[in-house]
C-alpha cells in the first residue's frame, strides 16, 4: 500500500484460510510494516489463532494485526453513544492507531444524556479529528460538531429495528446534519473513517509540535 | 366535529372560493364554535380578506379562523429549531389553541446550540404535552426528550435539500429516537400534532387545578 | 432512570449473559423499584429463568421484569386485530404497566370485522390513552380515531407479507391518517407507544380524581 | 378496440390539437361507437369545446366523449371518501357508463366516519362490482370488504402530503389489505379500475336476468 | 365467514399446532363446508398429516383444506409463466376451487415464446376470470390482456434476484400495464386472486346457463 | 472525440447561447466531422435556427446537427410501441446515424398488440442492433427478445404515472427480461444506446460484406 | 433454444435431482449441442458430480455444462476489479463460451490501481465486446468505456455491504455512466451480459476475418 | 460562530430583504469578520447588488459575502469533471476561502478522460485536503483516492436524469468507494464539505510551517 500505511485485507468474503494466507504473504513481503485483517468473523479470528499465532487478535473490532505498528502522530477520538455500536467504534479505533495515530475512545455518550457530553467537551476539543459512532436515529454526530470545531467523521450504525432501515436512517441523518463540517462513510464502516481520521491527524501532529 | 373540537377544514385542494363558502356555512350552522381552515396559500388568504373579513387570518400559520375560541386548558409549549421550521411551528400552535389548550413557543433551540436549549428546560417541564418540530436531520425531539419526562409529538419538515428527501430523512430520524416515549406525525402535519397535544394537555388540566 | 420510570434494558444485541448481570445490578442498585428487560428471545428467556429465579417472565411480551411494579394511575388501552400482532400489543401492555399505568387490553377487532369494533366502542372512551397496532395495511388507528377523542398512539407492527414491506406500508399508513390526532412510533414498538401512553394516563389520572 | 369496447384516447402527453384531431377521426371511422379521452386539462378541455362541438366534456372528470355510449348491463357502484378523490372517481364512474355500464355513485364516506359508510351498505350490496377510491391511507377498500362481498377495485390517489408519498402509501395499504378479494390499479387509475369492474358487470348482468 | 365462503387460516405466523387446533374447531362449528389453511410450511403439513388425518394437504399450493367443497360454477384459469411460479399459481388454483368456481390451469407460457400462448388463446376467451401469475418482470398479464377482454387479476411474485426485489418490480410493472383493465394483488398473493375471481365467476356463471 | 465518433454537446443544464458557440467552436476545429447537441429544449432550438444557420434541427429527437455526416455501415432498427415514447426513439435514431449506422424505425408495436409486432418479425431479423425503447410496464424488450436473437438494447422511458415512477418500473422491467441478452441504459436515454448500437452494427457490417 | 444458442437451465429454485434430470433430458434430445446449467449451489454441483457424470464443472462460475461446445469466433474480454467479483466474472466467461464466442479474461484491475487498467489498454482494444463486472461503487465500467470505444456491456455485483444496497449501488452508477455506449444487465447477471457479448463477438468475426 | 469561523446565512428559505438585513445586522456587529451569505437565487443577488452595495456577489458560487476574509493557511484544493458541477464546485471553494483556507482549483478532469487527470497528479498531491465534486456516477473520488493519499471530501451533485436520482446515484457511488479514506457530504453540499476541508488545511498549515 502506499508507502507509510499498512496493507490491509478485508476479511469479509473470504474463507479463513484465505486470510491466513494473504495475511503471511503480506507480512513476508513488508515485514517491517503491519498488515491488518478486517470484518473477521468468529471462524476467521478462530482459525487465525490457530494458523498464525504471531498475529494480534483484536475481538471487539473483530480484526487483526501482523507485524510491528507504525510510531503514532496526531489524536483521533473515537466517540459512541452505545454498547451496541462498541464493534464499529473498536474497528476505528483500531484501525486509526494502524494508520499511524494515537488513539482516544469516549463512550456512553448518547444524545438522550447530554451532561455525559458536556462533561467530556474538553476532551473532544483536545483531538485532532473526531470520529463519531451512531445508530438509530444518529444523531451524535450533530451534538458533537455543534459543541467543538474539530474535523468530524460521522460513522452510521446498523444498530435499530424498523424504519432504521438496516443503518439507512443514520446514514440519511448524519449527512442532513444542521452543524457543518461533517463529512460521512457507509453503514458500519469504522475502517473508512479512521484512515480519513489519521491522515488528518498525522498531518496535523507536526503543527501542534 | 366532535364535541368541543371545532369544525376544519383542509385549504389544500380546494379553491378560495370552496374554502370561503364552506367556511361561511360552517359558521352559520356552528355560531357558538370556531371554524379553523388550514394549508391556505396566500391566494386563498387574500381572497378571504376580501369575502370573507369576520374571519381572523394567520399568515405564518397559512391558516384562518371563524367564529370564537373555546377556552383554554392545560398547556402545549411548541419547541422549534429554526426560522425555516417557523411556519408548521405556527400552525401547531394556532391548532393547539383551537383545540382548546394554552400555548407557548420556543424558538431557536437547535441541536448544533445546546446551551439556548438548556436555559429552557424548566419551561419544558412545565408543559402537560411537547410539539417538537425540526427539518433536516431531524435531532431535536431526541434531544428534548432526554431532557425532560413530558409527552412529546414530534413534527419532522420538509426544510433541506438532497438527502433530506422531503423530510422523509427527518421523519425517519424522528421514529428511531433512543430517547423512550416520542412520538411521530406525518411531515410538515403541525395540525395533526397539536390535536394530539391538545387532548394531551386538555385532560392533564384537571389533574393539576 | 428519571424518576418514576424503570430502569429498562434493551435485549436485542445483548447475551443471555449480560441481560442477567445488567438486570442484578440495576436491581441491586434500586431494589425499591422495577427492572425491565425487552426484546429477549427464547435463549434469553431460558436463560433469566435459572440465573436470576427472581425476575418475572413475560412470553408473549418476549419481556422480563425485576423487583415491584409502581402504583398504577390512569389507563391505557392496547387494541390489535389480529393474533399476529399479539407480541406487539402484549410488549405495549406490559410496559405501559410497569411505567405506572393500569392497562387493558381489547384484542381480535380488526377493520375487515367493524361490529366487533363498534361493540367495544365504550371501552375505547374509558381510555386514558390508547396504544394501537397494526400491521399489514394499518388501518386499524384510522377506523378507532374517527370513532373516539381519545389521544391515540398507532403502533405498525412487520406482520404481513411481500409489499408489506416489513411494516413499511402500515407505518406510512398510519403516519397518513385521515382520522385526527394519531400520533406514531416505530415499527414493532410497543415499548415506545406505552411510554408515552402511561406518561398521557399518569398525568391525565389526577384530573379525573 | 375490442368489440363493444370504445376508442380510447389518453390525452396526457398529447397536444389539444391532437387530441382533437384523433378524436375526430375515430369517430369518422366508426360512428355508431363512443370515443372517449381521460387526462384532458383545462386546455385540451377549452379547444374541443371549439373544434369539436359535437363532443361531450366531463370536466370533474377531465374527460370528453364522442358518439353514442353504448346500452348499459350490469352496475359498477363508484365509492370514495373525500372531496378531494373526486376527479378520480368521477373518471371511473364516466369510464364504467362508456364501456356498458350503469353507474352508481357513493360519496363522502371516510373511514373516520363510519356510520355513514354502515348507512349504505344495502347499496353496496347491489353493485355487481365496486370500485372504491381513497388517497392518504388508503383504508376504505379494506372496510368496505370487511361489510360486503362484492368483487371490488381499489384506486389510490396522489391526495395528501408527505410520506403519503403521492399515492404510494394508499397503493401499498391497498395491496395489503385484510380483507380478501380486493383487486388494486395504480395510482389514480379511475380508468383501468373502470375497464375491470364493467366488464364484470356486465357478464354479471344477464345471470340476474 | 360470509355465506358461501369458506373458513380460511393464515398458516404463516402460526405453530402447526395452532393451525391444526384452529382446523378442527372451524371444522367442527361448520362440518358442511370446508376449511382452508394457506402459507403452510412442510412441518405444519407434516403435522396435519398427523394430527388432522382427515384434511386433504396440498403440497405443491402449500395447503390443507377439511370438510366438503362447495359446488362449481363459472371457471378461474390460472395462468403461469414458468415453473417456479407454480407453488403461487396452485395457491390460486384451489382457492378459486374452494370457494366455487370451476378452474382451469394453464402453464408455460412466457412471453419470450409467444406461440405458445397464441395456441392458448381459446382458452383464455372461454373463462370468466384469468389469474395470470409471473415473477421476473411481470410481463405476461400485458401480454394476455393485450389478446383478450376476459377480467383479469394479476399476481406478481417474488421469482427473480437483484434489481427483482423480491417482486417489487413485477408489482410495479403489472400496475402499470398498457393494456386496460388489469388489476392487481400482493406479490405471492394466489389467495387474495383467486377470491376475487371465484366470485367474479360465480356471478356470470348464471349469465352462460 | 474518438476517432469516427462524432463531438457530442450534452445541452441540459446549459443556456442556448451556450449551446450555440460550443457548436461553433467544435465545427471550426473539426470542419469534416459532424458536431451533435442532444436534450435542447424548444428555448435552445429556436435560438440556434437564428444564431447557427448552418445547423440542422431535428425537432422530434430535440436535436441539432452541425457538419457531415459519416457514411453508413450496418443497420440499428428502433423499435417503439407508443407516440409517447417517440421524441426518445427519435434521439435514438438520430445518434446511430449520427455515429455511423443506417437506421430504420418501427413503431406502434405494443405488447397490447401482438399481431403487429409479429408482422415485422422479418424487419427485426435483418438489424444488426436493435433498441427497443418502451415506457409503463417496459414489456416490450422481453416481447421482441423472445422473437429474435438480434443484439438487444432496451431504453426504458419516463412515460406513464403514478406507480411508473418516472421511468423507474420500466427500468427495473427490462433489467429483469425473461429473455436473454436484453441490456438496459439510463431512463430517457436514447443517446446511449444508439451509442452502443451503432458500434456493434458498424462492427458487424464488415463481417456481411 | 435458438439455433446455435445452447440450451440453459437455470438452477435456482429447483432441487439438485430436477437440474440433473432436466440437463439429461436436453442432452438427450440434441446431444450435438451444449446444455448448460447456470446459479447451482454447492449441492447441486455435488449432486451433479455423482448423477452425471458426464457433465463438466465449472465451480468458481457455479455452473455445469453437458455435450460439445459450439465452435467459437470473435472475442469477449470479461474484466473485473476484484476477487470478491469472480463468481460472476466466472460465469459470464463461461457462458460467453458456451454461446460460441472466445474468451479473455482480465482481472484485478479496479478504478483505485489505475496503472494497472492502463497496462492492459491493448488488450480491451482488441475485444468484439467487453463485459466490465465490479461491485461497491460500481465505477470500473465508466473508466474503460473513457479509455477504449469498444462495445461494453456492464455487471453491476452485489458485493459490499451497508449503502451498497446489494448492489443497487454499483447498477444504478453503470446506469448514469458519463462515458457513452455503456449497457447494462441485472445484479449478479453475468449469464445475460455474456449472452448479450456473444452475439455481437460473433456477428463481428466474419467483418475482421 | 466559534472563533474564526465567519457568520454565514443560509439563504435558501428566506427572501432577499431577509438576507440583506441579517447580513447587514451581522456585519455590523463584527464588522472586523466576513459574513457570507449562500444559496442565492439570481433574485436574491440582484436585492444584494441594490441594498448592499459593500458586499462582495459571487455569482457562479451562488452567494454573497461582506467584510474582510480572513488570512490563508493551508490549501484545499477543489477538483470537479463537468461544466455542470461548476455551481457546487465554486460554492466550495469560496466557503473554504471564507474558512481561512488557501483554495486551488482542478475543472474538466472527469473518469471518462484519465490522462487529464493523471496530468494534474502532482497537483492533487500537494493539497493539504482535497474537495471532489461530481455528479451521474459520481465515480470521481474513487479515482482521485486511487491516486493520492491526501484527506479528500466527496461531493455529489444532483446532476443527470433518470436513474441519477437528483444525485442519490452519486451519493451512494461515494460511500461505497473502493478507495480508502474518502468521506462525504450531502447532494450539492459545496458549503459542509469546504468546512471540513478548511479545517482540515488550517490544522495541517501549522505542521509544514
Ligand atoms: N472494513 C472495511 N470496509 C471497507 N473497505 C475495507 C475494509 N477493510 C478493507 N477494506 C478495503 O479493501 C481493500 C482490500 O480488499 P481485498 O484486496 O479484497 O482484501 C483494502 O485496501 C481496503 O481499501
Ligand atoms: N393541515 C392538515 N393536515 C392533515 N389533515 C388535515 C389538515 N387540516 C385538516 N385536516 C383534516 O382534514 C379534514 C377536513 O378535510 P376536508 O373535508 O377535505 O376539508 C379535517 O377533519 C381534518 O381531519
Ligand atoms: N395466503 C394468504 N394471503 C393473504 N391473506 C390470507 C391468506 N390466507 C388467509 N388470509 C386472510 O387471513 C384471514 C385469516 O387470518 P387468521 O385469522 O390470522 O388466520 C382470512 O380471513 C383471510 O382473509
Ligand atoms: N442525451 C445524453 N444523455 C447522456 N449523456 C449525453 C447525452 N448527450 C451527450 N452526452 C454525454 O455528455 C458528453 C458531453 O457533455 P458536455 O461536455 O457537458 O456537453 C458527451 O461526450 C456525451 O458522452
Ligand atoms: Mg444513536
Ligand atoms: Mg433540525
Ligand atoms: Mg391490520
Ligand atoms: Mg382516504
Ligand atoms: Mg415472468
Ligand atoms: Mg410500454
Ligand atoms: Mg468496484
Ligand atoms: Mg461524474
Amino acid at each position: 500500500a502506499r508507502t507509510g500505511d499498512p496493507e490491509v485485507v478485508l476479511g469479509q468474503g473470504k474463507t479463513p484460510e484465505q486470510v491466513a494466507s494473504i495475511m503471511a504473504a503480506l507480512h513476508e513481503a513488508h515485514p517491517e510494516q503491519a498488515v491488518l485483517a478486517t470484518r473477521l468473523d468468529d471462524a476467521a479470528r478462530a482459525h487465525l489463532a490457530q494458523a498464525l499465532p504471531a498475529a494480534e487478535l483484536h475481538h471487539e473490532a473483530r480484526c487483526a494485526t501482523l507485524g510491528p505498528l507504525p510510531p503514532a502522530r496526531g489524536t483521533v477520538t473515537v466517540v459512541a453513544a452505545g454498547t451496541s455500536d462498541g464493534p464499529v467504534a473498536a474497528e476505528a479505533a483500531l484501525v486509526a492507531r494502524v494508520h499511524g495515530a494515537h488513539v482516544e475512545r469516549i463512550t456512553d455518550v448518547g444524545v438522550a444524556g447530554l451532561h455525559r457530553l458536556l462533561a467530556v467537551r474538553e476532551r473532544l476539543e483536545e483531538a485532532d479529528c473526531l470520529v463519531v459512532v451512531a445508530g438509530m436515529e444518529g444523531a451524535l454526530p450533530s451534538v458533537v460538531a455543534g459543541l467543538v470545531g474539530v474535523p468530524l467523521v460521522a460513522v452510521p450504525t446498523s444498530v435499530g429495528y424498523g424504519a432504521s432501515l438496516g443503518g439507512i436512517t443514520a446514514l440519511l441523518a448524519m449527512l442532513n446534519s444542521c452543524a457543518p463540517g461533517v463529512s460521512v462513510v457507509n453503514i458500519d464502516n469504522g475502517y473508512g473513517a479512521a484512515v480519513h481520521a489519521a491522515r488528518v491527524a498525522r498531518q496535523s501532529a507536526g503543527a501542534q509540535a
